[in-house]
Parts: C-alpha cells; sequence; structure tokens
C-alpha cells in the first residue's frame, strides 16, 4: 500500500472529477497527477533521492495536493511546517528534520531570508505565490512545466511518509514520524465504520500542517472526492464554499463550529448537503453540541478522538451516539470506541489494564500508531512500549468498551488530595447561558496545593459574577472541583490546532515556582 | 495489525455476542477468545514455535473459530485442508506444507491412518469430533481445558497468516501463502466501500478451506459480527437457519444462488432481513441473477471478483449497479472497480496497459497481493512480477474503470482464426428458458482448430434441440461464436469453490492429442 493508489484509481474511473477546488477553480484528477509526476520529476533533478525531506510553509492551498501526493510519488518525505509558529519555532524543525528543500507561499516570503540564515541545510526555496519571486527563490509554476513526469516508485507500507512536528504547547516540538501504512490504516479504519457521503465533497479548512487536516485530504485521496479548499477559517467565505460546492463532509475543531453557528449570516445560507460532521482535537462542551445539532440538522455529527502519534485516530464515536437515548445516558460525551484495526485500553502506571470506570492512561496499538519521534530515540522509548502507543490522556472506559477522556493527565489538578478533571468543571460552566467559552486550570494554594480556577469568555452583552458561577457550578459538581477564583477575558489562546493553550494561562500564576503542585 | 485484533475489541465491547450458532449452539465473545488462548497454549505446549504449520480437515464447525484465530494468537500459520480432494491430494498439501499437527472431523476420520502413512512429517492429529476417538489421536475438548492460555503473541503484519492449496483443476496444487496483512487489506478495504449490515449476522456456507469462506471469518472477526455455521449446503437447513436466525449477509457462487431460489421451499421461509448478498467464484448468468434478485428483493446484491492470490477481493461491482440503468447497459455485468487500497490494469503480454475495450490480461497491486506460493520460487516469479499479480484473466475495461471478465484466458476458443469467450456464448445460452446451467467448451476441428461446443442441463421437464439453441445464439452473437454441437447433460461436473471442471468436459474429446489447439 501507498499513498498514491487513490490517484492512480480517480484517474481510472473518474479522471475529469475535480480533486481541487479553490477560490472558485478546480483541478482534475488526471491534471493532478501529471503535477504530481512532475513535481516528483523536478525534485529528482535537484538530488533529491527517496527518504529526503521537502518542507512547505503555506496555508492551505491547491498546491498541498501537488506537494503531499507528489512527494510520495518519489518517494520523499513531507515536513509541513505549522505556520502558527514563531521564526525560532519554524527554524528548529526545518533543522530538526533536515530538510532539503522549502515550498513557501506569498503570506510567509518575508521568513524567507532569515530562515535561511537559520537553516543552511535548505539548498532550494521554490516561490509557489502570485506575488514576484525573490532572485535567489525558484518560481513554481515554470520549475514544474519544465520538469519531467517521472514514473511513481510506489513507495509505500512503513516506509516514512511525513513528519509533523507536535504541538509546541509544551517542551520543544517532537517529529512525529508517519508512515504510508500509519495514515491509510487510520483512513481507511475509520471509513469502514461509517457512512462515507457521496459524493464526497469535503471542506479543507483544518491546516494542512496538522495531522486532522492531512488525514483527511488522505481520506479524500482515498476514496477519491473533492476538497474545497480553504487558505484560513474566514467564516463568511467558508459558509459561501459550503453552499455553492454543496459540501458533503467536513471536519472542524470545537472553535470553529461555534464561529460558524454563531456568525451573523449562519442562516442565510443553505448548508443542507451537510451529511457529516466530525469534530475533535479538543473537547466540546455539551451546550455548543447541542446547539451545532440544531443548527445544522440534516449533519450526522462524530466525534473524533486521537492524536498526531496516531495518524490520528484513536477512537470514534458514531453519529448514532449523537441521538435520542445516548444524549441523555451521557454516551454522546464519549470519545468512542475502538476501532476497526486497533486496540484501546485504559491501564494503571504499571501498565495493567483498569476495569470498567476507573480512570487510568489511554494506550492504543494498531497500525496508526506512529514510527516513532524523529532522531528521539529515547522519548519514543517513553511513549511507545511493547507497540503500545501511551497518549498521556486520562480516561476510562464504560462496560460497553466505550472511552471517556476525562482530560489529559497532566491538566489534572490535584486540590487538598482530590483529583479534578478539568474538563468536567469546563463543561459544566459552558452550560452556563452567559459563558461562551471557558478553561479551568489549577493556580498554586499555600493550603491545598492547587485550586480550581476558571477563566471565561463571555457572550457578548452578557455578564455573570464569580459567585454565581461557582453555585452554578455547585448545582451539580462536588465542592471540591468547583472553581474558587475566576478570571473574565475576551478570548482564550490557542493553539494551532484550536487547542486552548493552558500553559499561557497558567503561567503568570506559577511563575518563579519550579514544582507545580506541593 | 494482526487478525486477532478483532477478538480483543470485541470482548471489550460485547463479549456476550455470539461468535458463532452451529446448529442452535451460540458461542459467545468472550469464550471464544479463552479457547484461542487455550488453543495457542496446547500448540506451544506441543512444541510448536512461530510459523510452525497446522493443517484441518473438517467440515465447516464452530472449531474453525478456535482453529483460525487460535493459530494466530500463537503466531501458528493455518493449513486449511480441500474436504473435496483426493486423499493423494490431501497427502500432497499436508506434506507439501510441512504440517506438524492435523485437526480432523469425524466425517474424515477414517482417512487418518492412509494419511498419517503418507505424511509422516504429521507429528500429532487431533479428533474435534463427538464420534469415540481413536487410541493414536488426541480427543481435542479435554487437551483444550487442560491447555493454559497463554498471551496473544500479536504476530501480523507481512507474518505468514495461512496456506491455501488452490483449485487442483489443472496441474499439482499450490499452496498460496497469505499473511495477516493481506487478509485484512482485502477484507478492510471491502467493508469501506461497501454498506456492512448491521447486525452482521453472516452465513458460512462457503467452505473454510477455500479463500470465500476464509476472508468472510476475517472479515466477520473485524466487524465483530456472528456467523450462523452451516457444515455443507443442505438447502432446507440453510434457509431455515437464515430464517431463524436472521441473517443479514452472506457470499454464495452462484450454483448455490440457483439451488436457494428452486427449491420448493423457498418461499416458506423468512428471508427479510437479508441485507446483502454478494456473490462470485465463477460467473453468473444474467437469467440467474435477475431470477435472484427478483426472488430477494430485500438484498443488495454485489459482485465480487478476485481469486486466492488476492485474498481474494480484486474488484468489486455494488448494489448500485444491480439496478435501473446498469440493468441495462449492461454494467451489472462487470465485475466492477479497482477498490480502495489496491490498482487494477488491463496490460498486453508486454505488460503494457491498454486502452479502455481492449481485451488483455488483467494484473492487480495492492495490499491484498500474496507473499508468494510456498516453496515455488519460480512460479511465484511467473505471476508476480514488480509486485503485480497476474491473474491469467482475460478482460477489458470500460471508460470508468469498470472491469468485464471475458473468461479466464486460458477457456478463451480460437476458432478459425477468430477469438470465441466461453463466458459469452454461455450467457446467451443460459438465457434460454429450457436451460437450467451450461458450459462452453473449444473441442478439436481439423478446419477450424477449435469449434465451440455447449454442454447443456435442461431444466425439469423442459427440452430444446441443438439446432433450436444455435438458432437462439445466433439472433445476438456472431455465427463463429454461435455453437457447432451441443451435448445434453443432468448436471455439471463442478469444482470444491462451485466452479465448473471444464478440464473434465474437455478431456474425452481432447484425448490422445498433444495440443489442445492446432
Amino acid at each position: 500500500m501507498y499513498l498514491t493508489q487513490g490517484l492512480h484509481r480517480a484517474v481510472q474511473q473518474f479522471p475529469q472529477r475535480a480533486v481541487t477546488v479553490e477560490d472558485g477553480r478546480r483541478r482534475d484528477y488526471r491534471t493532478q497527477m501529471d503535477r504530481c509526476a512532475r513535481l516528483a520529476g523536478a525534485l529528482a533533478g535537484a538530488g533529491l533521492v527517496p527518504g529526503d525531506r521537502v518542507a512547505i510553509l503555506a496555508l492551505n492551498g491547491a498546491v498541498h495536493w501537488d506537494y503531499f501526493p507528489g512527494l510520495w510519488w518519489g518517494g520523499l518525505v513531507a515536513n509541513p511546517v505549522n505556520t502558527r509558529w514563531s521564526l525560532k519555532e519554524m527554524a528548529y524543525s526545518l533543522s530538526d528534520s533536515g530538510a532539503r528543500v522549502l515550498l513557501v507561499d506569498d503570506a510567509f516570503l518575508e521568513r524567507i531570508p532569515e530562515l535561511r540564515r537559520l537553516c543552511p541545510g535548505l539548498q532550494q526555496v521554490i516561490h509557489v505565490g502570485a506575488a514576484p519571486t525573490p532572485a535567489e527563490l525558484t518560481a513554481y509554476e515554470p520549475w514544474l512545466a519544465a520538469a519531467e513526469a517521472v514514473p511513481d516508485r510506489r513507495v509505500g507500507g512503513d516506509q516514512l511518509a511525513v513528519i509533523l512536528y507536535t504541538g509546541g504547547t509544551t517542551g520543544f516540538p517532537k517529529g512525529v514520524m508517519l508512515s504510508h501504512s500509519n495514515l491509510w490504516s487510520s483512513a481507511v479504519g475509520r471509513l469502514a465504520e461509517t457512512e462515507v457521503p457521496s459524493p464526497f465533497v469535503t471542506l479543507m479548512a483544518v491546516p494542512l500542517f496538522h495531522t486532522a487536516g492531512l488525514a483527511k485530504l488522505v481520506t479524500q485521496l482515498i476514496v477519491g472526492g473533492t476538497a474545497v479548499v480553504e487558505a484560513g477559517f474566514r467564516v463568511d467565505t467558508v459558509l459561501a464554499d459550503m453552499a455553492a460546492e454543496r459540501v458533503t463532509d467536513v471536519i472542524l475543531v470545537p472553535s470553529m463550529i461555534q464561529m460558524l453557528i454563531d456568525h451573523p449570516t449562519f442562516a442565510d445560507h443553505d448548508l443542507s448537503a451537510l451529511e457529516a460532521l466530525t469534530y475533535g482535537a479538543s473537547p466540546i462542551s455539551q451546550a455548543l453540541l447541542e446547539r451545532a445539532m440544531a443548527a445544522l440538522p440534516g449533519a450526522r455529527f462524530m466525534q473524533s478522538y486521537g492524536m498526531t502519534e496516531a495518524s490520528p485516530v484513536i477512537t470514534v464515536n458514531p453519529w448514532w451516539n449523537h441521538r435520542g437515548e445516548a444524549l441523555r445516558n451521557g454516551r454522546v460525551r464519549s470519545a468512542g470506541r475502538a476501532g476497526w484495526g486497533l486496540e484501546v485500553r485504559v491501564v494503571d502506571p504499571q501498565g495493567k489494564e483498569l476495569p470498567p470506570g476507573t480512570v487510568g492512561e489511554v494506550i492504543a496499538r494498531g497500525d496508526n500508531v506512529m514510527l516513532g519521534y524523529w532522531n528521539q530515540p529515547e522519548q519514543t522509548a517513553e511513549v511507545l512500549r511493547d507497540g503500545w502507543l501511551h497518549t498521556g490522556d486520562g480516561g476510562y472506559m464504560d462496560e460497553e468498551g466505550y472511552l471517556y477522556i476525562v482530560d489529559r493527565l497532566k491538566d489534572m489538578i490535584v486540590s487538598g488530595g482530590e483529583n479534578v478533571f478539568c474538563a468536567e468543571v469546563e463543561n459544566r460552566l459552558a452550560r452556563h447561558p452567559a459563558v461562551a467559552s471557558c478553561a479551568v486550570i489549577g493556580v498554586p494554594h499555600d493550603q491545598w496545593g492547587e485550586s480550581v480556577h476558571a477563566v471565561v469568555v463571555l457572550r457578548p452583552d452578557s455578564e455573570v459574577s464569580e459567585a454565581a458561577l461557582c453555585d452554578f457550578c455547585r448545582e451539580e459538581l462536588a465542592g471540591y472541583k468547583c472553581p474558587r477564583s475566576v478570571e473574565y477575558r475576551d478570548s482564550l489562546p490557542l493553539s494551532g490546532a484550536g487547542k486552548v493553550l493552558k500553559n499561557v494561562l497558567r503561567e503568570p500564576h506559577w511563575r518563579g515556582r519550579d514544582r507545580r503542585v506541593s
């Protein structure tokens, strides 16, 4: 198996079908395959050999459909750079991966001189934008047009396909090595378990440097579907494109869902073609989920829980747990069950499987589990043990194998000896009518070690006092779980993947302390 | 990925669900997993190590769900013996695979003394039946109960899972080596493309020594479904079981479909639960297909084209090509298109891809393609070239990648320099109201090399003259394609897989000639 298979199949079966739609411009599969064969030829001409890394620093664009399958066609390894990172982080990842060639779009041209200085290993920078190409750079389209279309090397299986640098929310970025087989397994396992929208027209609004975006691209190529490409998440453009292109499939992070359904023109757009909405990457409040399902009654909602290291899917909670009894008995809050092709367990610190209902660390094993961290054998050995990926997430299972994530283990608050899982408190707070979004963290407390602290963004024209919010929590939560302090903000700091950057929220509280908990 | 994954998942998610129903006896997944762990323990206790072969000679039974996943649990290799073979063929395959242990049921006990004599490598024979166990054999259930349940070795990926000896219709049997990944890819690729019946209750009537039966078992374990096990194809029992167990899924060869719908009690059984009927292994006449669809209006019919060497699926023609326009434009007669995860092409003898509409050899490449033939590097090299499986089947593709199999290449008749594809003539003959089934072969002809000869089985109380049949063909076929001679028989000789044994039909005509065509 190799990730270019879908291209060959699509060209055989529906060569005229659009692979991408970008600002209304359509590119068909036959053209796409030719461009991939040329990109592979151009890179081979530049002296690259199978296994070499090629980076891209660009907003989502049709060029990513040249880039990913084109590299795979030539047996090369993709290293898409997180566009939201600082220059220093970008340079770190480019140097660490040893990328020899970098593709850059207009939006990041100005960073190139400094990146070249910091990354002497970069031998060539290709400019893929519409702006004039600076002298030291290679203009993409003429370079591609002049290249020879080479045969597909059909590199696949356990060979390295991409290196994705994770998060950066804590510590230094690590390069997650994913093989062809890793990405294929995650995509096909998920396709096998759920209905596939037909036609498959997916909105690509999550960034393609992120595992969720990349996995969707892989899925789309396997299916032979069409991607409607969004350079960013401009809500009005997204709504217009979804309606105009009759988008049937979308993956969104909760913050995007909220922006979408709260947009003043939401109701003006016909989104009735939408069949499948997958959400994930960060916890969603039940209040937001219920509002979204009401706003998009024709779409089947599905939760996907995973991480970059799992390519990314670990569990899926399918649409049929988003209605009826599942809404009342809480199963809608589950992250779902192990899919076909992998095993998921909850274990204690010694690796022993825990009985249903007991919180422990979530571990997973399957073809979707990464090869390891690039150049980090020790960190790899820490998370991959006997083939099991240790997620660092805390959760429990019910009697039917449904997984409930209670929190990132490291985010758990220990207050007065009691464990407080932030997600539980956040879910309660989010149900208050005045709360738009929120995050719960632990802050230092001389007596209890940590105390529960809530950071809250209010809805427009709403207000609620600290005391009222605490009382609202106390209606449903044990006293020790309720916030002792509340901080109001205009917005929450988010990572590129839409996750709340809790370390940013914590930092001022913990500054100068060398241990987080006493 | 390893083929025991489904067991772990099923035990986590629905431990009480039945994995098998045999003569009304149900076995649940938790019990099944324990039995597999014990069988692996018993075989390890007998001195077997990962990679060793263990054979079974038995009619379809619940014991096969101990056997296959139990061997995989211990990293062992399954070698299910074709129960329809002669003693000599059985002994050949057991010796060739080097099986150390053989499981045998009551039906084949009497063959054991002779098999032991012919296969001195067999160190232990386990008796799995209800009859008294002969002195030199080990009784299965006590042996299993006494064994230790060992941990799953989780052997998988490219490791050998089974050796299936093919056909035997021509030449000596060859052992097809299939890996965990081969079987998994074929099953999951197919699951991903089509709706999966829910609940998944499959009728296991095709033999488990055949790739179609084995692939269905693998699929069922991945899904976590239930198999209703049929020791043979007794039509009345099959009908009763399908109704009583509310069977939702079935794979049948065309001859089984015909027996089912023509059975006098067919209409007395409620088969309304049936959602999916897959047919394949041998060509079906459109007349039979249309009768079957009319008889089972609630079922989605799907054709699967493949072979043991492809684990077995190469193409699938889904249900939506079995209705409406597809019935009229002939797409229903297609073998389908390349599924997700593999490539299919039609090539000339030099391996060059042929344009749509041109007949050539069908080749396929994907994770489902076998590792090779056991101990036959030369025969392996002949069919596996650059990763492409050369099927030996002749076919063409249309402009949308739909494959049409015209005949096994070797079955093609060359008459007066013209190519006649038997399937085309057979399809026409089968539409005659008096014809129950038929086969077309080439017989020697001094002037033309070969002439077209039809072997026909008439429906009860029907008759039709040779001349009338030829005229009937001439209404739609070119003159050179129409039978020059017709032979009437009560039945056609069938292989274990339900394929017509054309070599048996040809033999009396060609006896004494050393070349089939002049």
